[in-house]
């Protein structure tokens, strides 16, 4: 099959991840897959969520945006509707579980961390775009607190990686653009941390039903994606990328 | 293992699905999984919503809310707080799309079909037992618009149900009540076709990241717990059950 | 006059009341005129609303709502619409008033019981079935309440029964379902206690006003069905009818 | 019994109605009973809600607020909050079903009447003193509707008034002030016409359930103190008091 | 230039203040600037909002409406609408702003004073109606509070006067009525201090921009109508007027 | 005086305009002045809102947001509170306003432009930088518009900038930072057209009012800066610089 830019079925879209994108925030990136590009910034605060005080831990979450103009045709914005859409909420919750899934609560405290994953441009998959940039960014700010407050270790256990792999005309295919997303039949987001164990896998096949050996094909090339993707990862994390998992490995 | 019901780990709970359990729906049902009780009823209307107009096509779409003390603690109400959580939006969307997913929109023509989901008690898996009664209350909803209306063939291509599995105390385990739920490593919901086909596989391993086996493991209970259900709902559906996929089969 | 469902002027529907109807709540029952179907649940917190505390009172507060198909037409959610109903917070405000004047808030101490309504399907008269409904649940869980905390004495005074009235084609009727409801000129909900006092009188004749006459009549329809209601509600609730306005009585 | 300003039991605040008090709307007073001061403006359009449309008739409905501080202590502005708290809507829509019923909605035609009541200054009584001053600001509006579209007779059937009793230390009084009204054990509001009937009858005893004697007692004390108040319109409407209920009598 | 009603381009309308309008206020004014009528009302509360806790000084806001027929077509509630318009955000953030400034809110200590400013009529210049009417009836209660809570000297260090001027046909006017601003190429709004210094200048020239010639002449017409205003103020304060900015003057 | 960054009291902050930075967008611009970095889009659509049709002109809006991490501290978003704050209404409103003054509506058609200006990073500023970003994007688009659609003259009647000025520790400073504004007395944002005339003027001074002789002054610095800016936004339009206030000017 020949994808509509040319991609072979298993290959990714260029990524690049920029650090220290924004000045206030405690990590920040501005990654781009391909067209799509998402702000990913990190905030640290001192306390945690209701639901979470006094038990010693702390609490990591995610908000999840689009600019009006992210897409080809202009969406009104959610604070304007005066509600966040069904669609937002399940992304953000998705991506605040994927994370929550490679932090050790309990060494992190009662501390939260915010990740706002801002999607400036969109061509398809911006929400495993926005997990694998926010996994930088979130790296970038424990880091930070971890050497201010001197953590006993680093709460970050693995690495953690997110891409979207479907059905395009009838074949399999790795990371989906907008165009090729909107003809899938069967479509996939799959989350996946550095020793390859999934956190999430979403398939949907609303238009038309899948097989287990789809399912299977489909797992290979998100599973191959993801592997590459952490490569990246800890390209721009550079030295903090050493601490992932270290410690946090030898007892667990 | 012994699961804290006494059940073996590929035992679903007893299932009871009363038809016409609302004197004013077209289609409805009271579906019992276990302690999870849910009413299912089957709206008709002779419009499509505005994004759909002038294409032919009918409309599936769902809404699910729970009683406020249908859980141990009692819960607020959303209509009190104002808007819809991002659980429940998920979780309506889900039910949407799987429905839809056996639906033959261009036979329905420009009706739609709501399907409201009201767990009056819950008891763990409320998501995959509402999608497995909505499916048999939509049937009846669609067996009277299809006389009615004389439609050309019955607009419902196969059988739908869904099942939770999850990891509980490392053993993979199908239909997990609420206590087992909580406990769960991994939590997965799968939706598949009568003829063994999935429309929906999301698993999620906040706690626990799972390995492939893991995930081959859950999809296979899963599978033979669906093919369970449906066999309930072909006895509920009576002489109905023998329209679902006949014609629609032939010239797919 | 010849009633729509054959029924004597001053003859009530059928009433059913089924106990325990959920297995979360502390009181809970399933109440049945006719083909008006309440699932009332009574929720115990020991703790009050802030406008209560250090008052050394309780509270007691009831929320109403119909499931979106309980009428012939669908409803929309208010949950979805983001906000509720004049009619919703009416009949809320109703039931929660009407319940409070039977309850003797100090002997309660400061917990709140919290009345939930939900009807599962509406043929007239949902408010004042509400109201007979939620009394047998409050009392269910209050006789738990005075158990478990050894309260000083039973907190509830008397009885409490509701019944809707009106004037159809002319004559004054008493239970009047959706039809008979739909068409009459003046409409009336009675609410009253087991001695016979009002709690509320609520009469209104918005396509024709009323006489002093009929007004007369109508109260003594309510009066006779309350009194009914009430034998029901005493043989729902068992040994626990003993307990109420047995102590309170004496020293009011 | 001495009432704490001195009046006797059955008798009403000093009212005064000033006609003309807005110079936009087609209909204005501001009424006055004691210190409880009411701007009551009606609004005229030539067009009725969706759900009325089409069917030849008109509509009348009513908005009620408060300043924040019309009462003793500041209360947060509604449109602060998002949303109409429930006490509002209850009395709005009272207003509304009260005004309604001296209105022939076939005569009006497909026009609306929106009443707007203000309450400047709260000292009891704002519900049936916005009654009583609506009425004659609608009188006014449609005076001029009458004359410039020139309907084949006057819409207003009746004429109409409103005022609360209570039970006060034991006593039955009528006309109560905010210190009575929250000392009263019952507590009734009574919408009549001018020829005596009943309109709206609203009573509740939340502290002290009340007997058929008393109910008896303070119908007679609203009825005499209505029809004081309807003098009072009748005066302010001036030459408009002769068209109510003059051609509309002969034909109902 | 003749204008509309006659006035010369420098006059301003007759103004009036009537003080004590609300017998529950702290201080009130009905303010009347030809036809436009505020009612100003001024609540002290001994707390201040959570953002200015534990500082020890006090703050000043301000909330604005429009009752619904305060204008010549019906406006809609912002109550009904669920939500505050940006229109009225921006003046009650400007009043808020204006009077701020001429509090020494140290001098206050941690109290609040929030001033309401209703328009039950308009005929252009609301905002700065509110404004002037609001300085005095501010003045009213923190005169109250000074004696009550034995200040060391009185918080108001200067009269404060806002009026609007704009270009109406070609020519810079003062005080414009609503006919005149709907018509105005160039809009401006000033607030100006007892001693002649402003606190905001708010100019829009949407239809036609300005040149420094015009905002010079505009700014010289406020300034003499401001000065005029202030008279007025001080006349309706008595011997209030004569603790403003008297101590504060000394050591600022 | 010396100002924290350097700069001279007339030195404005260094400007870049990176045009054609979103693919989707009609017009866009990421603008950065000194750490203030907004992105700019115009979205062009062949409607104009309810209030504006059948007139034959065309409609111009904007709104404004900034991303939660785009100040030192986390902004919760206005999605997620439900609602736009009182300063992001007077913003946008302020931005809208301020485009259409230099916007021939006629030319333009039924056609709207709406210019969504987000704020990724803000040092102070951000709403005259949105101006003056979003009259570029807008320059674009309506190049776009005008080719295609064949206008019969470039709708864009002349250039406009906006800066902000204040008095700083006494003395009025051109294009203020975050830290300048924070402590600034006076405050004035100032927009003004390529020849010269002021669009808006709005100056605060909330901490301490303001002489009519520094008024003179800072509006001196605004006018010398705005002339800067839109040496900068000429050089970034390029060809399309050109087209503004050709024909336009002619026949005014």
């Amino acid at each position: 099959m020949k994808r509509s830019d040319g991609r072979q079925t298993n290959e990714p879209r260029p990524i690049k991840i920029t650090t220290h994108y924004n000045k206030h925030a405690e990590g920040s990136v501005l990654i781009e897959v391909g067209d799509t590009k998402v702000i990913c910034t990190a905030t640290v605060e001192d306390r945690v969520p209701p639901f979470m005080k006094g038990q010693g831990k702390g609490w990591v979450t995610a908000e999840y945006s689009m600019l009006p103009r992210a897409t080809q045709v202009r969406n009104q914005r959610e604070a304007a509707k005066g509600k966040l859409g069904g669609r937002t909420m399940e992304i953000q919750r998705l991506i605040g579980r994927a994370l929550r899934s490679v932090v050790d609560l309990e060494v992190l405290g009662e501390r939260s961390i915010t990740l706002d994953c801002d999607v400036i441009q969109a061509d398809g998959g911006t929400r495993t775009t926005s997990i694998t940039g926010a996994f930088v960014a979130m790296a970038m700010a424990l880091d930070k607190v971890a050497r201010e407050r001197k953590l006993a270790k680093f709460p970050i256990t693995d690495f953690l990686g997110a891409i979207s792999v479907g059905v395009v005309q009838g074949t399999p295919c790795l990371d989906l653009n907008y165009e090729e997303d909107s003809q899938a039949k069967v479509d996939m987001n799959v989350v996946m941390t550095g020793n390859g164990k999934f956190v999430e896998v979403q398939g949907t096949g609303e238009d038309s039903p899948f097989s287990r050996q789809e399912l299977d094909e489909l797992l290979r090339l998100a599973e191959e994606g993801i592997l590459g993707l952490i490569e990246v990862q800890r390209e721009a994390l550079g030295p903090i990328a050493g601490l992932i998992g270290n410690l946090a490995h030898a007892d667990k």
